[in-house]
């Protein structure tokens, strides 16, 4: 048997035989969720203000371990304004992984910035932190007010990882790093809500980190985002910020900055609560499930199931395995998805892509195998069997 | 009797003497909201695509006698893109009101483009058509590559019309004069869904418009907004700007230029149907309620209401009150507010924030005159009168 119909037969063995196309990842909604959305509609409360928002804000601090949640109105919004928390300015360069979501580098855009991509290590799908330590240790010149490469002359302003597919990054090891060449991390944590590494939340680390609530990811919003920090000024100013800069007055409209419309609507931040209040039993599912999968790719040839690192706890956000270089990706991809398997490689790298062609960036030919190598298999929670 | 009381006292003659605060204007519910909310929870339709999308897409465009409408997360985000897809590029400058909420200027300068403020007349509260003609005759340089700012030197991209309060500016005046300047126009209906012009609905004017459905709009979808056009390739473009500029590929991310996530997810969606189907009877409420303060205003001293422009038909979005020049506006608005019935003037002018400080503007003194005289009151719905 080929790989390719190994392959298809491993996923089969998992997800059974079906008639439907199973998509990558579906939301599942077996809470509050109808109750909470009634209640906005009865109440009149659905836009900009709300309880839920509120609520949202308080349950997300409390479950990422942090001091304050700022809801967003997606995750792009979220990092485009962590970004701004953290000082980045137009023509100010952002280090960021090449294997990422489009988001990512987006929200480096809007600033003006520059993306300056680095590469991905094989374990974590994450940043490579050695690697990245000798890329850096070559090219920054830390002076008095910040941190210059010295190819280009820019400020290097920030570094934004981001655990692909729910699997941590190293962070102690990005934090040394981080506080060698005084940057501040902005963990772009979209994939990654629950993820825990070394028993505390992914979001806990750096001075920022942002979430997505998007349809595919773990728990959705329908649309929505978070910005999550322990600093309370920062936390103030993200709300100044996501809510037009409006100061506060009974009837006054004074905007003291260019803000954003970027608040998450009270209606969404209700689906919201009822999301979170199960987001235990979704990791319970997502973790049964990726330990069937490790079970049917088990002792086969030139394909494993891609597992969390050592020392974390991956949320499994999305299945995946790891193919042997070498092997037609697209030929496993298409005869995954034609068998109703909806499969996914990893994003077209950044500096791939016409727009960031130009960027800077660091050797990438870890991130660049894994964009060969690493496919992505149907993941939604409700393949993990009963949660009830 | 004071102006001050007699205004308290007429307001009161509409409303009633309630104990409860009454708000400048609440969304109501009276439809098939909660229906269409539990039909996307029951068939995990909540995020970036689903048919309530593309239904309101549908609706809204019938609605508003164009032939394409592209649903957005809120009003600021589809100003941004109509900007855009409007050409306007960094350093050019647009002209737009300085009475205006502060999301027309700040989509201005999401571009890193300079809002050229210019003046409102009194009857309307929008652009002044022949001062604006006079102005720019002095000041424009119309070439072969576009209109240019003598002044400045900076390109002059586009005019961004806003019908305040939901009263439509004199579009066949402001269409003339867009036609001499070579501007295109990016109408701003944030506030007028459902006005008409010479019995035609002001979203059909100019080459792009945009809406707002925020909270404290005539119909709400949480957070909303939506983009509006008669042209095909402008409609394609603002979907695909919209989206993240993803190009289709059934495994593949090819994003082919920077874009935004600026969609608006299934469930704002659903409640946007819902809202819809109930906008004939909401914009009747509203006129209902607009004729009762008519009335109640009618012979006092040093104050009137604020009356739809001839030859057009306001959807009274918020109903307002000019006073005479001169008189304490915000004693009013404190013995307004602490009566009960929530009142604010119109917006801070635009050139008189920090912000915008520094960018250039025509004469203002009518906008001035506006900003001293007109204050909105109690406009919900509900206030109108029964629906059913």
């Amino acid at each position: 048997m080929s790989n390719v119909s190994q392959i298809v037969e491993a996923v089969k063995t998992v997800l059974g035989d079906k008639d439907d196309f199973i998509a990558l990842h579906e939301p599942l909604f077996q809470g509050r969720e109808n109750e909470y959305l009634k209640d906005c509609i009865d109440t009149g409360w659905v836009s900009s203000v709300g309880a839920y928002v509120d609520r949202f804000s308080d349950d997300l601090a409390k479950r990422c371990g942090v001091k304050y949640a700022i809801p967003t109105v997606n995750g792009t919004a979220a990092l485009h304004i962590a970004l701004m928390l953290a000082g980045v300015k137009r023509d100010e360069e952002v280090l960021c992984p090449a294997l990422t979501f489009i988001a990512t580098a987006n929200a480096i855009s809007y600033i003006g910035a520059i993306p300056h991509f680095i590469d991905s290590e094989e374990q974590s799908l994450g940043v490579d932190v050695p690697k990245l330590d000798s890329y850096l240790s070559a090219i920054i010149d830390v002076k008095d007010d910040g941190s210059y490469n010295k190819l280009t002359g820019r400020r290097i302003a920030a570094l934004v990882p981001m655990h692909t597919l729910g699997h941590p990054v190293d962070m102690n090891g990005l934090e040394a790093l981080a506080q060698k060449y005084d940057l501040p991390i902005i963990a772009d944590c979209a994939e990654s809500l629950g993820s825990l590494y070394h028993d505390k939340p992914v979001e806990a680390f750096g001075l920022i980190s942002t979430l997505s609530f998007n349809g595919n990811k773990i728990m959705t919003t329908g649309g929505g985002g978070a910005i999550l920090t322990n600093d309370a000024e920062l936390a103030k100013r993200a709300k100044h910020l996501t809510t037009t800069a409006k100061q506060p007055h009974p009837w006054e409209f004074i905007h003291d900055e260019i803000g954003y419309n970027y608040r998450m609507p009270n209606i969404n931040a209700a689906l919201g609560c009822a999301q979170l209040e199960q987001l235990d039993a979704f990791l319970k599912a997502k973790r049964d499930l990726a330990e069937r999968y490790k079970l049917a790719f088990e002792g086969l040839n030139g394909v494993e199931f891609v597992r969390e690192p050592e020392g974390t706890r991956s949320n499994y956000w999305l299945c995946a395995i790891r193919i042997e270089d070498g092997l037609d990706r697209d030929q496993i991809l298409k005869a995954l998805n034609d068998a109703g398997y909806m499969s996914r490689p990893l994003w077209k790298l950044m500096h791939e892509l016409d727009m960031y062609k130009s960027c800077p960036h660091m050797d990438l030919s870890c991130a660049e195998k894994l964009e060969r190598t690493v496919i992505s298999i149907p993941s939604s929670v409700k393949l993990g069997g009963a949660l009830k």
